[in-house]
């Protein structure tokens, strides 16, 4: 069995192999240039794991696996537009690059072509293989509506949060390890079961990236600390804060980073200091390692030999930063 | 053998049945509301009568019918961003109605939501009708790309502008047909031969549509004649003229949709009169006849009984305005 440097090794060659037409420019230099702009291939290599774990063809597995990493980027993408952000993996979005009406058409190309890739799967396995993907597609866009909603809400309850946060990020994870199970020819139980081990793993390492960015070290977050806090946004430890705070609290949580007279760091500690009197962030790092746990075991429960697991291990270890 | 009525009535029924989910509604509210916006249902309809001419079941293909005209709205829907218009059908557009985040994002899943429908079509078609349909849909965007591209250009040739609206309008109806005859079990020849039909008579649909825009009466148009000439719009008429002109002649094409002292009703005369000196009408009408009895042509040539092929030159017919 390969090792996960392998498999992205196996994955980033796969894609440069992909030819998409020159013309017209506008339509694919933006989706050529989304696509060779880094990200760690997370989704497409957790597809190609779980395939090899059951048993899979790699090759077989590589254009769903190039389909998924398509339509993340293409999310990505759209995001963008939505979002009015220039920056993207350091360098300028698509959107800032090219302008919206480029950004929506290629986006547009890019979700079809992802379709174009994903029907290089095997014939027999196809429809089955359309339905997990489309069904993850969809839930994608509605956790980012969602995320809009929320935006403009006052009040979002924490399993609203978390139910958004499944749809609009740890979906697609999900979806991407059923995909390689399928491929594997995995049982229909062991298909559930992959499909919930990488659901938590991507529940738990969203609430991982909420909490890093108001208590990690600017080396784990790659880049400054306090950031959700400035712009006042409802992370999950915001709401899990607002859910047990005295209202006088739920004001400092609310308000604080609207004042003009506190500085940043002030901004930043004055939060921290709520979130800290209600054992916040011990709180979701028990949330954070319970899920990490559950998805772990799950593993054990497969049909297949446990050694078969092993680099769906690591691949778990990896992503949540954690030395085995 | 179902009339072209009865197999619209059909369409409708079908389209009726499909049920969205309601939450988030900014998501799927939109859906709704486009696809429920009237529309002639050319592709579906078009679709379903090549299926039956060849003797395929209605009912396999309404899936793929309903896919085709899902997509077709999508379409609709972020063309109207990047246009910036407002009203579709004589109502407000997604995108004026719910603004540029939701109409990009319930456009997303618009276009998802057609795979899922496609997914519908028999498993062992399913990998043909996708590749059809993929391709069909990337160059839809090519053809919108081209569009936006020579809004830009102050040189567009005949040869460029009948590429783009080949890409823009008419694989669509083209790619409709091919799939009506995949799903019909047509011969391999039979799919390109209709395909050639469609991409013909879409052709010769667009050409009509830019001639009645400066040459049509307001009934045949359902709306004011001119508009195209007013806009400095690059149509078939004005490409025709602009490279058969004289330098004084293309100034007078090029510069009189900005000339300030000039009222519409004038504008639009001094550009008929130069397109008028030029035959431009009547080479243009010679070149929709053409493509019209080269779609009805082709329908001759097919592997099937004349008699089947009855409904397709009804549909022609239908589609140009014409009485039998």
């Amino acid at each position: 069995m390969k090792t996960n440097e392998e498999i992205l090794d196996l994955f980033e060659n796969h894609l440069a192999q992909i030819q998409l037409p020159e013309e017209p420019k506008d339509l694919y230099a933006p989706i050529i240039y989304s696509m060779s702009g880094g990200g760690k291939r997370i989704r497409p290599t957790l597809l190609l794991l779980v395939c090899e774990a059951f048993g899979g063809k790699l090759q077989d597995a590589l254009p769903a696996a190039s389909a998924v990493e398509m339509f993340h980027n293409f999310t990505l993408l759209h995001d963008d537009i939505m979002d009015n952000a220039d920056v993207r993996r350091g360098k300028p979005s698509v959107f800032a690059r090219w302008g919206e009406n480029v950004a929506i058409l290629s986006g547009d190309a890019m979700m079809i072509y992802a379709y174009r890739l994903l029907s290089g799967a095997p014939a027999d396995k196809l429809p089955r293989i359309m339905d997990i993907f489309t069904t993850m597609a969809l839930q994608v866009c509605e956790g980012q509506q969602y995320d809009m909603d929320f935006e403009k809400r006052q009040k979002v309850s924490v399993v609203e949060y978390m139910n958004m946060i499944e749809l609009k990020t740890s979906v697609l994870l999900a979806g991407a390890a059923m995909i390689g199970a399928v491929l594997g020819d995995a049982s229909e139980g062991d298909c559930k079961k992959i499909y919930r081990y990488a659901l938590e793993l991507g529940l738990a390492f969203q609430q991982q990236d909420d909490l890093l960015d108001s208590y990690g070290t600017v080396e784990e977050l790659g880049k400054r600390i306090g950031g959700d806090i400035l712009e006042g946004k409802k992370t999950c430890l915001m709401l899990n804060a607002m859910s047990r705070a005295t209202e006088p609290d739920r004001d400092i949580l609310r308000s604080t980073h609207l004042d003009a007279k506190l500085s940043e760091d002030e901004k930043i500690a004055r939060v921290k200091e709520v979130y800290d009197r209600y054992d916040v962030p011990r709180t979701i790092q028990q949330q954070i390692s319970l899920r990490f746990e559950r998805a772990l075991a799950i593993l054990d429960t497969l049909e297949i030999a446990v050694e078969r697991t092993e680099h769906l291990r690591v691949f778990a270890q990896n992503l949540m930063g954690r030395k085995k």
